[in-house]
């Protein structure tokens, strides 16, 4: 079955969803992103994408104004009509068409922006029952990770590096410290039950899960550190795991061939699945 | 004038060559490229253009031939259609079209490949008797600067911050030394002649220009040092330049606002600019 896709306005069947080869997201790589997750039908979080997306664009100068009811609206008219129950909404915005050129475009140039949907079934999501594998692998991705922008070709060679390894995904590691996966960010739990994640800077993503799971755990009395931690202190910690909007939370078993605790999904860990899936599904639109 | 492009197989006018929005290059920048120059409506370093490509798409496992011959047609062919006397040809190839994934796609996809033409006047060079000022900046780009892929958001980023400073263009400063430029090797020329530029490494680009102009300056028994130089040094060296295929040699005259000699193009910088284009057009194809 063919997808509805949104572009520039209209929705049309994804085999007709097309665009130019001068598009600035297509030849510079000069685009952002968000994906919003859908549980139930409903979109998690949907505010919290946007927000993040404002900031995006407004750090690369991009002449869009976000509107939040409308693209509200789009996002759940997609839902509706590929029947989405779990999955993700994409959203993409590109600096638009023009002919190739390094300096940004004149102010008639009008930014290009796409949506589409992901059943869960497609984004091939990790069991939360058995945990996922990862590897770590030096983080060579550029000096700004807090702009979500769709530079991400390290990324996907680093979920091919485990995929090969015989892993699910990546940790990447910069001077000895994980910074976050290939597309989440990373956790431990300490054998006290402390989570700990790296804090906010621009070496990292901002995470709309990160942000809204970390507030449910210190509403739930748990213990959060924000501070960097090494890829030893990983392999030696209690648990771990990850969140991004398309696992929420997801345990870690294994790191580089080591098995964290017996090697099965940790009680923190499992508990915060829980708690963000029920907590968010409270404020889902 | 609609130019007339290439897109996977066929000609088109450049207003129907659309690409899917799933496709990799425009999803998560999975795509490398070549910039080959045309002079007097001949292609300058075809094959070494044609070589690099080749190292580009190994060191990403994409599943693509370069077929040298069957490629050299299309690119003579685009230069004869859209009249070329002086530009250049851009060829992009993608991992292809298919559902959005880190993971790579299954051996059935079939990469995405394009060529278009750019006249001298539409990459608003910078003028050779006049030279070019440039700012510097801190590299923040990947760490595999020696695949030529289409993540360029950062250097379009750092062009706009040397044009919106009244310069040209940007040198990119990593650890206190000059990496290279935004789309360009760069190098200075000592007090006592010595032309000195980075040595090669996963930290810059293995320009086509820079080994054709250095092997031409060695030829020419002129002194060539491959080291690092800091951007103090490269402020009160006699000349600065810089290589790239639509800029063959380019003077710089001026670093974050500082003269270098009298703040006009320098006798190596202008001598080495004329010994490529007249070397090189004798093996232009």
């Amino acid at each position: 079955m063919s997808r509805t896709v949104y572009l520039n306005g209209g929705y049309m069947a994804e085999e007709s969803a097309k665009v130019s080869i001068f598009d600035r997201g297509f030849l510079l790589a000069d685009a952002v992103y968000e994906v919003t997750s859908v549980l139930n039908g409903k979109l998690l979080d949907f505010d919290g994408h946007m927000e993040r997306l404002k900031r995006s664009l407004g750090e690369l100068d991009f002449r869009f104004e976000v509107n939040r009811d409308e693209l509200l609206k789009v996002q759940l008219e997609l839902v509706r009509l590929n029947e989405i129950d779990e999955g993700i909404v994409y959203l993409q915005i590109t600096r638009g068409v023009c002919d190739r050129s390094f300096k940004f475009p004149d102010a008639g140039v009008q930014p290009t922006i796409l949506m589409f949907t992901q059943h869960r079934t497609a984004l091939n999501p990790a069991d939360p029952e058995t945990g996922i594998r990862v590897i770590s692998t030096e983080d060579l991705r550029w000096g700004r990770r807090d702009i979500k922008t769709v530079q991400l070709l390290f990324p996907s060679m680093a979920k091919m590096q485990a995929v090969r390894a015989g892993a699910d995904d990546a940790f990447l590691v910069q001077d000895g410290e994980v910074t976050e996966g290939t597309a989440y960010n990373a956790y431990i739990v300490t054998k006290n039950g402390t989570i700990v994640t790296r804090q906010l800077s621009t070496d990292i993503l901002h995470g709309i899960t990160r942000a809204t799971m970390l507030r449910y755990a210190r509403e739930a009395q748990m213990q959060v550190e924000e501070r960097p931690f090494t890829i030893e202190e990983a392999k030696s910690a209690a648990e771990a795991f990850i969140t991004s909007a398309s696992n929420y939370v997801m345990p870690v078993v294994e790191i580089d061939g080591v098995k964290l605790g017996d090697g099965r999904p940790g009680p923190v860990s499992r508990r915060l699945r829980e708690l963000y899936i029920e907590e968010s599904l409270k404020t889902a639109i």
